[in-house]
């Protein structure tokens, strides 16, 4: 399978391998490495994933990592960023005695592949030496397979994308250890013993060390099994130890801002964010007519301002209906359905239940609007209502499977001033579902 | 005045004076220094923000300190934070040529006060020192009052508090010179020309430098005077100035994380969530009666649990319709009206015009719900909406005042669970309502 390729609809955003232009960093001699796939990657990768920390940080009880972000633990979008990587063939998790049976909840509720399970140890060290164990073949209980180059990942940092996992696993292949670096955001100073300012550091000749690294497996395994207790305890920097144990000079990769740290309260918060904006850029609005002055593509043209949209697509709902799959795998998560007439909803009703039914586990909240143009002047708007009541009901039914089903009214006046001025209402409102994904919201009627 | 007393309603949350263990950090005779206020405060403060910044790294056009958070400029948060702090006499802010006519229009709008504009240089160290030479006697175009300690922060932490900005200054009064510090996230390394690791910092023995900082005036200002065109053009630190051409070594002081400065697009998400968690932590839930076995003060119970409230006032709205300052003042943006009987209506009228025609400027949208009780197997559901259309039109003209209003119908319903399970939903509509401040679901009438 080349990389890129996605075995099941996962994160959403861009899985790109290498582009060319970074390639060409790595000398051609790599390319064609023995043993080696396409652009010098080596075939058997393995990620390490600590994730035993207590989140002290956050200042909340439960450890960051396990902090729900749209209702999912943090922890599952990391997992889900890499298992998208096809040629990781193994995943191993380190997580406390404690949490092992929360882990493998999480694991089964939202369909988690190659991940295997360590006990973590009580610093970050330790907890990476364990992981590393159940990668080595020199270990008693190690079940998996020894991996030419080992990735090391934090659990809390969900958007490592394709791009920056191939290029520290190329270098780590070349030579021995790689990391990702960033540059610094703050000055950094060191105080003297009384907390006086001893030395300001220069900011242009310093780099924040970020995640992931990726080693040769045996330098970094060599490097732990050789290093000194008080490492194990204090260190904090996986690089340090390749340097020290194994003179192995790390390859350092400029990464992008988006592999920050969820560390504090305020970081959980932009993870959110992130995400529902993410998964807001894919919306399908689903029309019953090919007639392009339809109504519904009227629609779609405003919603395409108002989202900001990089894609909607719109098909009519009898094809979509039955392949509820299509729209996971597309990563489409915001399904907007034109009813220009009300008996337009037993296909509606359909496709609702298809979604409802499918096994495929939701790992967002799947956000569907069903719109209904009606004129205002021609019928009381509470009549409509009235007849559009069923919507609530089901939404209550829909809900227990993560999906989100709002009903709008939007004005279908004759004045095209004022038709324009509903159109733009209608596409506000959706655009509000669509990026704040409130689950309390849920089954309102709503009316542009 | 004292610390701590504020001059006008403005950023939500603690203001806090030095606490006693705090302040007891400092020697007795700092607090009977000649000329210093109680707490051995200098009595003359100012402060200089530098916003010249063009933001290069948020990946946006907007200078970062320009974008919107709840439709409001950051740098209108950081000024309101700053100018709260009723001791601190002038506020500088360097903004560049091309931006002054737009930050004029933020003071005004916001009425933010004691605010005074100088020119931003090319670099960071260059406004700095362009808004020192506005408060200093020797220069020509002087027009304030020279400082004895003068603060430096960002326009792009808007979270900082009195409790750090009186801490710096005292210790910039007693050291010269005062910063504060935060742990470092990542480990900081240093890269070789080849762009391999050459060496990792230890990350016990290092702190990132943060804001607010503070100097005495002659220190930093003497430090600017004598500085190299290479410091101004490339040095990020302005403890460092102090040290290297005053002698002075900076105390450091440990910041909270709240203290992080926005530089990435996640940053801005993260402080958009912060603000709006700041400011549902108060709701006034208003109702005409003071039985406490009334339907206002049952929802008034299931919405602290659903809100994880700090504080729900409730008040009968008699009294509060004359006054919308009292709400203000008490730092309340979100009220929730309960109302019976619909013909309470006129009340609630009063009282969102006169929030409507209040001069106060509204730093932050305020949410309004009016909820009406109604046992839904009396009357049809959508004759009462009908009733309550006059919400819609209502919404439309509050909502140029930044007043979000919504209406909410609860199933008053004589069977006690249900009736829960209504007051339920009803608060947890409340909650998205109150906590994801939406402009765009104004005006809906929402059922629980």
């Amino acid at each position: 399978m080349e990389p890129g390729q996605l075995s099941r609809p996962a994160e959403p955003g861009h899985c790109v391998s290498g582009s060319p232009s970074e390639s060409a960093a790595f000398p051609a001699s790599l390319l064609s490495t023995a043993g080696a796939e396409p652009w010098g990657r080596p075939a058997a990768v393995a990620a390490v994933l600590p994730a035993g920390g207590c989140g002290e940080r956050m200042g909340v009880r439960t450890p960051k990592q396990f902090c729900r972000v749209l209702e999912r633990p943090l922890i599952s979008y990391t997992l889900q960023a890499l298992e998208r990587v096809s040629w990781i063939k193994d995943i191993v998790v380190a997580v406390t005695r404690e949490n092992m049976e929360a882990m493998r909840n999480i694991i089964q509720r939202y369909g988690h592949q190659r991940i295997s399970l360590a006990e973590a140890g009580p610093t970050r060290h330790r907890s990476i030496f364990n992981g590393l164990k159940a990668l080595a073949e020199d270990q008693p209980d190690c079940k998996l397979t020894k991996p030419q180059v080992v990735i090391i990942h934090d659990a809390v940092r969900p958007f490592v994308d394709e791009d920056i996992l191939l290029r520290v696993v190329i270098a780590a292949n070349e030579h021995g250890a790689a990391g990702a670096i960033r540059p610094l955001v703050s000055t950094v100073i060191s105080p003297s013993a009384d907390g006086c300012l001893d030395q300001s550091l220069d900011r242009a000749k310093h780099r924040a060390s970020e995640m992931p690294q990726a080693f040769l497996f045996d330098v970094i395994y060599e490097a732990y099994q050789q290093c000194s207790d008080y490492d194990l305890e204090f260190g904090t920097e996986c690089l340090q130890l390749a340097l020290k144990y194994c003179h192995t000079k790390a390859k350092l990769l400029e990464g992008s801002s988006d592999l920050w740290k969820v560390t504090y309260k305020q970081d959980l918060y932009a993870a959110e964010s992130m995400i529902k904006e993410k998964i807001s850029q894919e919306v399908c609005v689903v029309v019953n007519t090919k007639d392009e002055e339809s109504l519904g593509y009227l629609l779609k043209e405003v919603l395409r301002k108002e989202l900001n949209c990089l894609n909607i697509t719109s098909t009519p709902l009898d094809h979509t209906g039955g392949d509820i799959q299509n729209f996971l795998i597309a990563q489409c998560y915001s399904v907007i359905s034109v009813n220009v007439v009300s008996s337009d909803f037993q296909k509606t009703q359909k496709f609702l239940s298809t979604l409802g039914e499918s096994n495929l586990p939701l790992l967002y909240p799947v956000v569907v609007v069903l719109v209904y143009f009606l004129d205002f002047t021609l019928a009381p708007l509470t009549q409509e209502m009235e007849n559009l009541m069923w919507i609530r009901e089901l939404a209550k039914e829909v809900k227990k499977r993560n999906v989100l089903l709002n009903g709008l009214l939007i004005n279908y006046s004759q004045d095209k001033q004022k038709l324009q001025e509903s159109l733009r209402q209608g596409a506000s409102i959706i655009g509000a579902l669509v990026k704040e994904r409130s689950s309390a919201l849920a089954g309102q009627l709503l009316v542009a």
